[in-house]
């Protein structure tokens, strides 16, 4: 076989063979294979697609392109072991609030996880706004932490898909970052070199997201749970609204306290719809009584059962609890997420108000996220340092009827300078309009857009 | 200017500016621009195209990239340099009887030429078959044999274009050879980079030549015709057959003879034919009496009018006495060129016969260009040493009657081994059948197939 002769056939519109695809890979990995004739080979795969079936062999043989976590035996007799994904937004801290539910309601969770880049925020930077808390386990503190704790929430480390950071590196850089295949490739190579037995999707679609409109976020989210099948998974993925940030806070620290109000039940109503639904879809697919129920009783009353326990766990406080828990296992500091206001706070806060009296029509997810970013809140470039606590808090959001003058949002940030910056960034961000389209025909109820849009399972 | 949002933009259509070509081009001479940049751009244009001015634009950088030749005051007064270029061929000797008629006809004719590769034979190579014959030249050397013989043939140096040199050894390996606008811009560019005032291209097409549809042949050549008009050069281009070998002769030391028995008038017909074709272009476009001609009395007369000088250039043996003088200017050994039948055979010789009467229908000229470099006429990778005696002389080609039993070809070699393994491959590129199609339908005259196909002049 000869890397030539796969770069011809992908050109001309063939189908590779699992051989093929091994061989490109291991090639990848080992350094048989240039930077140029996978850059070449990716560019091809960006005109000419791939098919379910080459796509799954591609991300087989990325995820088995380095270590593969096992972690079996870890939860408890029948239950299964359940990672969920989200393919990045403004705003979205869901992992914070979903991973202590379902921990709580006895699902273990254990997720590699990874850092923002651009306009998108990542979990381990979130969790570093806590005090002492840290990513860096080895696999056995993951292990014992995912016995002992049931939730355990570790930086991804280079021994994981290798082949997936070689290529995602190369096609950062030439142009081949948005082919479906490469990107379902590229997120459950990971997924499934991560060990879980089930995977919840959350693909965003709208401004903030990676897939801006809903049908390209509609036929990723059937590639992978196509490929997770394939792989002998089970899938479920949503496809999410990210026109908006979710929630009201964007900005590391601010986050982690949104995500700890809706621990409590409080968070702002997309966001702890949005935290309800994944945490549902995880139990469907990890909890024995609830898999059986749903065989023998039908998927709506598994649903509503579900529902019902994820409310007890945020109810009782059981959820809370065990993100106290979590935190306190992984180095953090107790006292600052039982009484979050100790967290770390910006020392400028300036607010943004409504120049004129209507609705919102709409409001940026990608240009908060930018603003953030240059607030200090998120990274350009891998590696930067980041500020954890800036940000921005939204008071109104689509939907919303505004006075004028009233409170739109405020921005946290390091000093004076940088928040009117931001402030200008993010008073554009805004539109305010006499009356939001969709509201007229019944499309947003008074709370505002839906937040999950579609569930796919096939 | 960034790299990856030109890849982007190429990726999704769109049209380069000259800045942009130039920023890719010297960032690749320069080593700004990595590999993998460059063979993701090149998958892209391979995908895309690129408009005619795009493609002036590339090709004007790519000469730019390296020295770029000054001819100017080396030809006589109101004569224009012209150079030739085949897009290359089995059996295609052309330049080494073209050269020395259109020298002889007073046009001075100063060439970079090239090795053979695979299938295809390089001018280099076979003048190297005659003994002292070098074709290192300094620049210096180069200028001044073009002002005192009129004639030079130099190897082309690594100065010369570096940026087709880096972008040709990348497509290479990286399926991206066939891009009509790619291979346009490497062959122009060192014409352009080159300096003769005037192009002839010969474009062949067949299953001997790297195009191999006439379409695709009409395509380039077009193309080409209007890069070399857009920067500023007299170009035209004849679209040519290689569905069989030119001439009778393949291999080194055997096409020399056969360009010596052109230059003699005595070629074989296509090849004969073919040699004056090319001459008479070569003279319309840099005789200043020719060109004068043709705007004053139109094309037909100044065609016959060159017609006629190539015919007497070779009738007068002012042709043969050009080859020789360059020759020895160059430090070829005289008698060898004067007595070609001193010049080195092979041992062996080996006569494949017909095994059943009727005509040839076909011959394949890749399966003999690829039969002579199993013989070691050729090489599979820069840098192969080749034997210069080794070949095949046919007997008899397409549309020509054959009895059983009677002469097919000859195959000249080192052993007869590999005289053997030629011969069995040589017989299977031949097809004899009971009626060649075409020349029911009048389309073969009794000498065969017709040579020069097409004419473009814009």
């Amino acid at each position: 076989m000869n890397v030539v002769d796969l770069i011809t056939k992908k050109r001309d519109g063939g189908e590779h063979s699992g051989d093929e695809l091994r061989f490109l890979i291991e090639g990848a990995v080992e350094g048989n294979v240039p930077d140029y004739q996978l850059a070449a080979w990716a560019m091809a795969v960006y005109f000419r697609g791939m098919s379910p079936a080459e796509a799954t062999a591609l991300t087989q043989e990325m995820a088995a392109s380095g270590e593969m976590l096992d972690l079996q035996g870890l939860a408890p007799a029948g239950q299964l072991i359940v990672d969920k994904h989200s393919s990045g937004g403004v705003g979205d801290k869901t992992t914070l609030a979903v991973g202590p539910i379902v921990a709580a309601c006895g699902l273990p969770v254990g997720k590699m996880s990874g850092r923002g880049l651009s306009f998108s925020g990542g979990t381990i930077d979130k969790l570093e706004g806590i005090p002492g808390w840290s990513a860096s386990l080895s696999m056995a503190q993951f292990r014992r932490q995912l016995r002992e704790v049931g939730l355990v929430v570790a930086a991804q480390t280079a021994t994981l898909a290798p082949a997936d950071q070689r290529l995602y590196a190369l096609r950062d850089v030439t142009g081949t970052v948005p082919s479906l295949p490469l990107i379902a490739a590229s997120i459950m190579s990971k997924k499934l070199a991560a060990g879980a037995d089930g995977i919840v999707l959350d693909v965003k679609c709208g401004r903030g997201a990676f897939m801006e409109t809903r049908s390209l976020a509609r036929d990723l989210a059937r590639l992978m749970v196509s490929i997770g099948r394939g792989a002998g998974r089970g899938v479920t993925a949503l496809i999410t609204a990210m026109e908006q940030p979710l929630g009201l806070a964007v900005g590391n620290i601010l986050e982690v306290r949104e995500a700890i109000d809706a621990l409590h039940g409080r968070g702002p109503q997309d966001f702890q719809v949005l935290t309800e639904a994944v945490a549902i879809e995880m139990l469907l697919l990890g909890d024995s009584a609830l898999r059986k129920m749903q065989e023998e009783s039908g998927k709506e009353a598994a649903l509503a059962a579900a529902g019902s326990r994820v409310k007890r766990a945020i109810e009782s406080g059981a959820a809370f609890t065990k993100f106290v828990e979590f935190v306190v296992a992984q180095g953090g500091e107790e006292e600052s997420v039982v009484e979050p206001e100790r967290l770390a706070a910006a020392p400028v806060v300036l607010e943004v108000r409504a120049e004129r009296e209507g609705v919102v029509g709409a409001l940026d997810a990608r240009a908060v996220g930018m603003a953030v970013v240059g607030l200090g809140g998120g990274r350009q470039r891998k590696g930067e340092p980041i500020d954890h606590r800036v940000g921005v808090v939204a008071a109104a959001k689509i939907g919303e009827q505004v006075g004028g003058g009233e409170l739109l949002l405020s921005v946290h940030a390091a000093d004076v300078e940088s928040a009117k910056v931001a402030a200008a960034q993010l008073r554009k961000a805004y539109e305010i309009v006499d009356e939001v389209d969709g509201a007229a025909e019944g499309e947003h109820d008074a709370s505002g857009p839906p937040v999950v849009l579609e569930r796919i399972t096939s």
